[in-house]
């Protein structure tokens, strides 16, 4: 079996650092890929530092992962050699052969293999995006549009998703007024897509630095939630409010924001659970709730939505020897708005034997 | 203007007692109604003792009103001395004019007035059904259809529309699985409901008293939560948890009970906020919302499919003397499931003058 290039962790202080790992030969349903590019999604941060539980070491993170098709299986017969594909949070189902939309739905989560830190059927630990190649069946494998450069493109495919699902679910749109708390590696995407999507779209974002940016990428509106009269101001303004921020925000305070039937969508995973003041779901019917990534075959319509309209993520490319620099940088929120790592600063060659 | 019987709260401590208040002289679009039947809806007890604030006396409580008409304004062709009506929790909106269904939309709360413990338009204490008439604008006026019984019918006024709305709203029906937490005055109706819209419908109660009542409400299936065991036995069975009791729950274990894209949904504003754990939101799509009765056409839909399923509360009548020993037992949850004061208690004779 091939050995690659890859970074990994090691355990949950040692930071990540080269190493080499093995990829399966590639059985008949197989897609093999080379990757040229993966984002880094904060994921990747929390999980190599095990911050969830769960934690399997070595861990090679990424599944923002775009690359070319190097080889295929014998019974993929619908992608070549050369093509150009993306692979996210998933390599694998339930079972070995149905590609239903509840197949790939990444919220039957115990039928899902994750790109990183999950297990095969057979066991084996799964190894992502941070690596020279990678071994994916082929209902998980993502073509992704001539329209699309590979490198901005690759973000889509876990932060991209995260943000289209909920539009879609919570039917943003014409006539519908949508805010995006926090403005980083989602929250960015959610501004270009709500917009897209033909929504009238508003920032939150905690201060005032990043209101050129809001506006620049197609917000209508922008207020500071450190301004104590922005929730006064706001109040009863928004049909969606997708809170894509980790941090456990006063619920009820947005909820307060919402119109009667809307929705507050946690996108981040906060790191605490929150407090819920219930008289501000009853009397307007509104809803606090939580949508994370989205299924395949959805996946496919929201890279087929951003080649229409143009929209990739805001990226900032780096060789994967500066992988340390930039995880520093976006524990201090200094990203504008993705690192992706071109993964040819891993080398071509295999890894020497 | 008339002098009428009623009883009224003096004071948060006071209880309830007869007296008189005055009822308006009859607008040309108001309907002048005998009060026959009144249900006493929890929200009596916690706003006569002043539990949400904002109590305003002598507060005469009651918003569960059915009754006669007895006379009707000018303007008002559409509904004749003797007709078979009933009035909810409001009695007028934000103008005069509109009967959109949006001006009877109770979640625009800053519009509506309130039947009891709010004010006119022109400033008035509202006065609610725990008297001989009241007399309410046309548009707030219910006709019961001949197939409900006015005592039994009563109830649905409040009671019946909290639960009925959100059945519609959340689309419970063929194929779905609704559970509802508390079999009360909102539970009974609510398991009466969800069956006649032909959902799978179990009972989530705190102990095993009332299985066999449930049952024959129609119920499909009962679960004590007392039981350890039950949270983990129902793990990821429900489209629908309609929670119509008024304490703080364990939110996050109940919201493992629904399905992806399930909502919990609150009914009875609850004694404290509560702690919501937003993994449970967000890997499976779940809500946690709140709703609060309903609009009065809606109102008016729930009272047609009530007369066409033989739908009304379970009652027990007493008479307005025994307001006290109602109050005590509903205290301690022994009312299976609405009392319903007979209001011919207050005797027909205007007071004494």
């Amino acid at each position: 079996m091939p050995e690659v290039r890859a970074y990994a962790a090691q355990s949950a202080t040692s930071g990540l650092a080269a190493t080499t790992i093995v990829r399966r030969e590639p059985r008949p349903d197989d897609v093999v890929i080379d990757v040229a590019y993966c984002g880094i999604c904060h994921t990747d941060l929390s999980q190599t530092r095990n911050e969830w539980g769960g934690a399997e070491y070595p861990m090679v993170p990424g599944h923002e992962i775009t690359g070319i098709v190097r080889a295929v299986g014998d019974h993929v017969h619908d992608l070549a050699v050369g093509a150009r594909v993306g692979v996210g949070c998933f390599v694998d189902g339930g079972c070995s052969k149905g590609i239903g939309d509840r197949e790939h739905e990444h919220r039957d989560f115990a039928n899902l293999v994750a790109t990183y830190n999950g297990h095969e059927h057979d066991g084996a630990l799964t190894y992502g995006g941070y690596s020279q190649s990678i071994v994916v069946r082929r209902p998980y494998v993502l073509e992704i549009p001539d329209a699309l450069p590979l490198d901005a493109a690759a973000p889509l495919l876990c932060a991209g998703i995260t943000l289209y699902s909920p539009l879609v679910h919570w039917q943003a749109g014409a006539g519908r007024t949508v805010a995006v708390v926090g403005l980083g590696g989602l929250g960015h995407l959610g501004v270009k897509l709500a917009r897209a999507f033909g929504a009238e779209v508003t920032v939150l974002s905690r201060t005032d630095d990043k209101r050129a940016d809001a506006l620049a990428l197609g917000a209508h509106d922008f207020h500071a939630t450190a301004d104590p009269e922005t929730f006064a101001r706001l109040a009863g303004r928004f049909d969606l409010v997708l809170v894509t921020v980790g941090t456990t925000l006063d619920w009820s305070a947005h909820l307060r924001l919402l119109r009667t039937d809307g929705a507050l969508v946690l996108l981040g995973m906060p790191d605490a659970p929150g407090s819920v003041n219930a008289f501000e779901l009853i009397t307007q019917r509104r809803s606090l709730a939580g949508s994370a990534i989205g299924s395949i075959p959805e996946t496919r319509r929201m890279l087929e939505f951003c080649a229409r309209h143009g929209i990739t993520a805001d990226i900032e490319t780096i060789p994967i020897q500066d992988l340390a620099a930039a995880y520093a940088r976006i524990d201090r929120g200094d990203v504008r708005y993705r690192f992706v790592i071109d993964m040819q600063s891993l080398g071509r060659e295999p890894p020497a034997p």
